[in-house]
């Protein structure tokens, strides 16, 4: 896909099926795009491999100075620096995890 | 919530449970935050207010350049001028409608 004039960032929805995914992933994440990432389909197939790849996503994340959550029960949230998630304790807390 | 230095951009996650929520949704747009809006409660209530609802938020992106996605059953994304979502035919119609 092209980039289109004045667009300056991209929100990419992305699936994270086998822990060889971790490298696009990063590679995203260093693109500064902003990425929501549905876990499922790893979560289904192995817990220990999910702990593994989340981790090693949350440090990269922590890492450029970007940010990271929880989106319900499927997904995680990623955002380069300069786009912040708004932590809303009761959204988090009541309705989204 | 005090904005951080640098950042120039909020992600919010928030709930539709009422037609009335929609005022508060169209400010979060006109803001230019980035939203991403569980729509579960009003659909389950009224799937004709919802119907509504999600219209109004439609046509109010689309008159600002925004962009705006379904993801998965639950959740809609809302981007401000600025920032395109990437339309990623395999992962929207095989995973996430």
């Amino acid at each position: 896909m092209q980039k289109e004039s004045g667009v300056s960032l991209y929100l990419k929805t992305v699936t994270l099926r086998d822990p060889d995914d971790l490298d696009i992933i990063l590679d995203d994440i260093r693109q500064h795009n902003i990425l929501i990432i549905r876990v499922t389909p790893l979560a289904q197939k192995s817990l220990e491999d999910l702990k593994m790849v989340v981790e090693e996503i949350y440090k990269f994340v922590k890492s450029i100075n970007g940010d990271i959550a929880r989106l319900g029960e499927e997904r995680l949230v990623i955002t380069p620096p300069g786009v912040k998630i708004w932590k809303n304790l009761y959204e988090n807390v009541k309705d989204d995890r």
